[in-house]
């Protein structure tokens, strides 16, 4: 089994689109009018209004860069360079014959989202033929220290932000069409011929929905904890679009696993909550004929969706994203507007239980997330997410007096009966743990949600939460995603200090390498490491790894 | 002598900017104002907004790829490369998944200028990713089939037509932004993702300011010469735009010495005279500030000339431009106008006068093109094209009756004592040919300037040109620009099957070769060669080989 969640992974964006579709047509015929008196298909447009309807307004900041800096080969900084200011100061640069010159790499001082425009112009003759450049724009130090080819990694190269430019005629005002996210800009001459040219103004329109005034934290706050907040802060807004984003350099676009961690983290900062609204009716508008959730959808050029592309542990999330939003602003409208969309999700997932445990070997199988691991084995993360998920569901029904009515009402059985059959078949009682899959793995993940289902008792949780905090053989997280759990489930049993300390020891030491905003993958163990094959494609500013600010700001007593 | 001018060719885009800058504030300080009582600075405004009011419109014409293709190696092909149809149909084309696709080459099926548009779209399930596409348009088979890189040519890489694109978003419609000049466009996927796409639509806005109807040609003429004419109509047509051009892929620009072909090959094909108006007030607009003119001048961002940008045998030439427009119009008040500007360019060139020899050693020294051959000595040449352009200039200020005014009244005194000087101190009487440099060099462009400027009698002309024509040690032409003073020296002095011959040898050596517009440089014993250091930056459609249209329709007799 657990091989087969390798595979799975590992092959997951290849296989999964062809296999699917063929497994589309397979699937249980549980349509969102079975369980719901509403038609979809009308709802659909009426959703997708609604969506449109709340997109924000952007906030346009305009920046200049700070600085011309050089890269250092540096085996003690992240990933290997770090960055010093040159001799040059960055007024001087405006006026630098760049004919001939090597390249140069302005630093923009911090990572903004945005465009970028700049003015070319000959000095002296007039230029007699074009000028080609190439720009290279990049979150990292060594994403603009390392040659982007030959590429090895598995997305598209075209999402690591080279241009190659031919400007015909000087002067000119070039405006890069694709929106970058950077620090640093690179800016090589490719072609020139006789003349002498300047790039004589350069601009970042930078952009964010993100308007609100995040809280203060209190006056004696520990440094890290105030600079950690300060990086999820920024790291959330520019994530923050016309959607919430995964991350603003690669994928761009809204997933429901990153819009729940950035929803709870903005509830706590700049509490755009149209932001929040918007995303989870375009959500809901897209989803498939039978009211299955795709698990991330485009904006442009029209709304769409990932076609076949369900992550089951994300669609089930979707109902608590719903719950948490109706809580923080009473919008009973859009929550009882949604309500069958997480029906359905429960509802079609309740097709995978087999004596009240999630069967991860039932046909079609889904992409399950969870965290950037390839050897996390998924069965019994899965089985407490989905009784997490069903439990905050149901919540949701309560709110909205839903709890009597088919099928909600079979609910409360249902979770018993997972909590009941985890307990029997996945719990290891001697060690105080849950074990997932055939061999027997034992992960940080598989107790988190165990903890956050209430499947175990706050004393288990304490247990088995410590038993993987002590135990180095355990398989440990891999992305900020799966932290944010871990720490949510030492909070949720009662494990004050470990959270705090934990926190200070995975984000902190981002911060400790530098970071400007909080990094899509992040193993202490491994700076390189990355889920695509190259480590220049990982995102560095990624929407999952903002949660600091929603523990910060919700947990007062305990981080400030 | 020979040397200096080799190296003055090789060096002479690099050097004379500097130099020449510096040797400007030597020039002799003879201004328009001194030979004309008119005011400069008042006129050149004047000037110039003729020259805009005469801004043609450019026709455009949508053209869709008619073939896809492929490259064949051949040793006997142009420059060692043919292109044959691939099984493919372009119908095909638009269906054809490129994803992991081998590059394709589409061919327009002719020399084409203007802009390029396509459509992207995804098949099946919408893109995840952006995608990179590299296009490179070409003129000619070899072009498309030479890697650019790494680039040898001493020409600005930038006007090499190969274009980096990336695509964020599918479906979408991209418009390459800078003006192409191809026939084949080569498309080469460098980065995409899981999902197919297609190219949906591919579209070539043609723009040309060649509107009107060529005369047909006999019916009984020859196929070749019926075959020259279209080429070389086709030629002129690409290079008509907003100006005449001298190339539309390379320089994209307004040059004297080309203009004043375009315009004779113009007068007996399209008649858009307007055009030669508007470029011949350019050039006067933009001559410097004593009234030099410059050779070459920009219409963008906006009109100026590359300044200190001098070519002394093409200032010259503007006089008989002007003067055979006025012939074709009748257009008395741009002759009028403009005739300050031609009666400095003469009073310029003769303070480079020493007993009636044009001193080549004089400085500042100026740029002589005549021809692409780095061996040609440029001394006697520029003797005889001086001459001729006094002649042609005085015959100006006789149709306009200002014969009797200073300085003019001195010119047919001038030419008397150029050509007798000529004749005194070039000839070789033994052999019948005119030397030119210290080694005395028998050049084809030596006997054909002394023919046009009636230096020789017409029996000596007959004389001197057989010789070169038939002794092979002469240096030969190297470019159709020269090749066409040759042809138009041989008419001169009648010798019309010699011309006829020649022409056909030629120009109809690019025929056989293929071409589908003519070359800017043509050495049937080298098919490569390259005054740029790489042939592929060579511009395969150049004005100044259009002339035989000239020739074919103004010579009737001859060539139909």
């Amino acid at each position: 089994m657990k091989n087969f969640f390798r595979l799975f992974l590992v092959l997951c964006h290849t296989i999964l689109f062809t296999s699917l579709a063929q497994a589309q047509s397979q699937m249980p015929k549980l349509s969102l009018s079975e369980v719901s008196s509403i038609k979809w298909a009308d709802k659909r447009v009426e959703w997708l209004d609604k969506a449109q309807a709340n997109m924000p307004e952007l906030k346009h900041t305009l920046v200049k860069p700070v600085a011309i800096v050089e890269g250092v080969a540096d085996d003690g900084a992240f990933q290997g360079w770090r960055m010093v200011k040159s001799d040059q100061a960055i007024e001087n640069f405006y006026k630098t014959s760049l004919k001939g010159h090597a390249p140069i790499i302005l630093d923009l001082g911090d990572h903004y989202t945005g465009y970028v425009t700049f003015k070319v112009n000959h000095t002296g003759m007039p230029a007699d033929a074009p000028v080609r450049l190439k720009l290279t724009f990049a979150e990292l130090p060594a994403e603009v220290m390392t040659p982007f080819d030959p590429y090895t990694g598995s997305l598209s190269r075209a999402w690591l932000q080279d241009e190659v430019i031919t400007i015909m005629r000087l002067p000119d005002e070039v405006k890069i069409p694709r929106r970058i996210a950077c620090r640093y800009v690179k800016i090589e001459v490719l072609a020139e011929s006789y003349f002498d040219f300047v790039i004589e103004d350069f601009s970042f329109d930078a952009v964010t929905s993100a308007t609100g005034e995040p809280m203060a934290l209190s006056e004696d706050c520990d440094p890290m904890i105030r600079r950690i907040n300060q990086v999820g802060l920024k790291t959330l807004a520019e994530c923050m679009q016309t959607v919430y984003e995964d991350g603003p350099k690669r994928d761009q676009r809204l997933w429901i696993g990153d819009l729940y961690l950035e929803a709870l983290a903005n509830a706590y900062s700049y509490r755009n909550h149209t932001l929040t609204k918007r995303c989870l009716y375009l959500l809901a508008a897209l989803a498939d004929e039978d009211g299955y959730l795709h698990a991330t959808v485009y904006e442009y050029p029209t709304p769409m969706p990932q076609i076949n592309q369900h992550v089951h542990d994300y669609s089930l999330l979707y109902g608590v994203a719903l719950l948490e939003y109706f809580k923080e602003t009473g919008d009973r409208q859009t929550a009882e507007d949604l309500w069958p969309v997480v029906e359905y999700q429960v509802e079609f997932a309740r097709t995978y239980l087999k004596d009240g445990i999630y069967d991860v070997n039932k046909q079609p199988a889904w992409w399950l997330v969870f965290d950037w691991k390839d050897d996390l084995n998924r069965a019994t993360p899965m089985q407490g997410l989905m009784t997490f998920c069903i439990a905050k569901s149901y919540e949701l029904a309560e709110m909205l007096g839903y709890e009597d009515r088919e099928p909600v009402k079979e609910w409360e059985k249902v979770l018993d009966q997972m909590r009941r059959a985890s307990k029997s078949e996945l719990y290891d009682k001697k060690r105080g743990v849950m074990l997932s899959g055939e061999q027997g793995q034992i992960s940080y993940l598989s107790q988190a949600w165990m903890t956050l289902s209430d499947t175990f008792s706050r004393k288990e949780a304490q247990r088995a939460m410590r038993y993987v905090l002590e135990d180095e053989s355990t398989c440990y997280p891999g992305s900020p995603y799966a932290y944010h759990y871990i720490i949510e489930a030492l909070l949720h049993c009662g494990m004050e200090t470990q959270a705090r300390e934990l926190m200070l020891k995975y984000w902190g030491g981002m911060i400790d390498k530098g970071a400007d905003t909080f990094w899509e993958v992040y193993d202490p163990k491994d700076d390189k490491r990355s889920p695509y094959g190259m480590h220049v494609v990982n995102s560095a500013c990624h929407a999952w790894s903002c949660t600091p600010v929603y523990f910060i700001n919700k947990y007062k007593h305990i981080f400030q």
